[in-house]
């Protein structure tokens, strides 16, 4: 592992061995990631910028970050790139997903391919997604029994591609089920939550055989933070969830709200073939009940992760696991 | 490096620890893409399928395969996933490539967006170029002191993303710079090779110390392979070139031979802007001896990947890496 890229990280300035609080470490991934965005090189530095005005709650860097934590609590300083790189490529994945979607907004500010092109938006998704990998191979492990992260990243995100083939594949198909589409989540979002857990574990001083726990949990959050977003885009108005809401339905994108519905409404699947509205559609979900149904399916997923966190020895570490997962459910709750 | 993604390897069957002569490794890289590419997961298998059926001349994997030669002329087993590694990552750049330039041909079949719509195709680009990383994972070093290759490859794919986006951004530039060009194409093209070059170097028994000299002929010969492609668009036809020729200046897309041309006829830029047909395009740029000029440089990258090449100590390497070098050329070697 005395490969030259990791030397980068070693003379990167603010990157020494100090350890960090956990809520110093979450300011400084956030700032890594914007500061990257707006000094990226010139070809792309205007669309690199106007992402950087809007970069997201975080959610996945503060998973990494607080499986990162070590037994006193504290966060050694790599887990800070590894953080900014995991948030990095879900940004180059968001911007994929908003060409593929057709999306117009994203985290409150236009997608970048209605500003600049689909074609600029296609390079620049692939620039962050090399950058963030450059990135996370710069990671040097402590405990090389472990492994190594860079080579972990990769099967993730083959993971994620075929979860948003199968979805992409899977728009406008009224008879998919529910297993089809767990399967399709379970990639599209949860295997990068799964690579979160799973890297900022590989950065801990956790006993090597913890890792399928950790790796566990991570799927689990990753489903409910999903099946939330489900919710979120029937129950949510657009000002709130700063993207547009009802927009699954207008592209097609069948979630397990409207997959219940159409189980026990049997005339919506004709309805929906003859046309009907976005509105029309939101109101089937909500008298069926399909919102609760979802809402079901997250308690089963976080009881489960719950139980698996409170396998954890490191106390500090379950209560900020614990508060991510709040966070993950926010729609279950705020209900 | 006991990384968990390195065990699958070891365990792939055929993969022991054999050494191969190079024509065999050759062919078995060959056919490991063609293998990879028709067993791919079902909700993609159609269209990689479609791509098996042309896969290109290989000369990344050739180049890969040669510089991971031994002293004895033999080549590790590794060195097979390492090339179908590098060709898969070449078929996703020329996937999302195929998108931005509008091109509806690639290797004598229908580009995969054309048949298979723009979004599939850039999930499908995605998706190889996350595999390829995961392949390329999964390589072990025997000597650690050389570093590892899963960082090696992404710094070289941000360079080609940046080369990409450089060229899109100078789509239709006619003051574009015989400098400013050589950097396009320097990221765009060269930085594949010298992955190539790299990665395959790391694979072999060379010395730490001619590290530089290896990535330095790969750029070299990445160099005379874009600048003999840019001749061949101008004077090749369509079925000895197996995708569309003069592609080039009908997407705008300014290379060497026009760009000298521009410098010698002032009244071409005029001219062009007005609209001139791509044959008169064509016949300025014979006219003005644009394709020789392109070829006297060529001939200078030539020179200096011939220099380092003889400075290698093993002959059987040297005489495969001159054979490649021409290769690269041979649009001048052909005229």
């Amino acid at each position: 592992m005395t490969n030259k890229l990791n030397l980068k990280l070693i003379s990167t300035p603010g990157l020494s061995s100090d350890r960090l609080e956990y809520g110093v470490a979450v300011r400084l991934a956030e700032s890594e990631v914007s500061k990257i965005l707006k000094a990226a090189p010139l070809p792309i530095r205007r669309q690199m910028q106007h992402l950087a005005q809007a970069t997201g709650k975080g959610i996945r860097a503060q998973a990494l970050l607080a499986c990162s934590m070590e037994s006193d609590g504290l966060v050694g300083c790599q887990a800070i790139n590894a953080a900014a790189s995991i948030e990095l490529l879900h940004l180059a994945t968001l911007i994929h997903d908003d060409i593929i979607d057709n999306a117009d907004m994203r985290r409150g500010i236009d997608a970048l391919h209605v500003k600049f092109g689909e074609k600029t938006a296609v390079l620049c998704g692939d620039y962050l997604f090399c950058f963030a990998f450059e990135l996370a191979s710069t990671l040097v492990l402590q405990e090389m029994s472990k492994g190594e992260t860079a080579g972990v990243l990769p099967s993730y995100f083959t993971a994620i591609c075929l979860g948003e083939i199968r979805e992409f594949n899977n728009i406008g198909n009224f008879a998919l089920t529910e297993n089809e589409y767990l399967r399709i989540i379970s990639g599209k979002t949860a295997a990068l939550f799964q690579a979160s857990f799973h890297i900022g574990f590989l950065l801990s001083d956790e006993p090597p055989e913890n890792e399928d726990i950790y790796v566990e949990i991570g799927r689990q959050l990753g489903m409910v933070f999903q099946l939330a977003d489900d919710c979120l885009d029937y129950i949510s108005s657009e000002k709130k969830a700063k993207k547009p809401v009802l927009s699954d339905c207008r592209c097609g994108v069948i979630t397990l709200p409207l997959i219940y519905a159409l189980q026990v409404d049997k005339s919506l699947r004709g309805k929906m073939l003859n046309g009907i509205s976005e509105k029309e559609i939101k109101s089937a979900v909500l008298a069926t009940g399909g919102i609760e149904y979802t809402q079901s399916k997250i308690r089963e997923f976080r009881a489960e992760a719950k139980k698996l966190i409170s396998s954890l020895e490191n106390k500090k570490k379950r209560i900020r696991l614990e508060i991510l997962l709040d966070k993950a459910a926010t729609v279950v709750v705020s209900l």
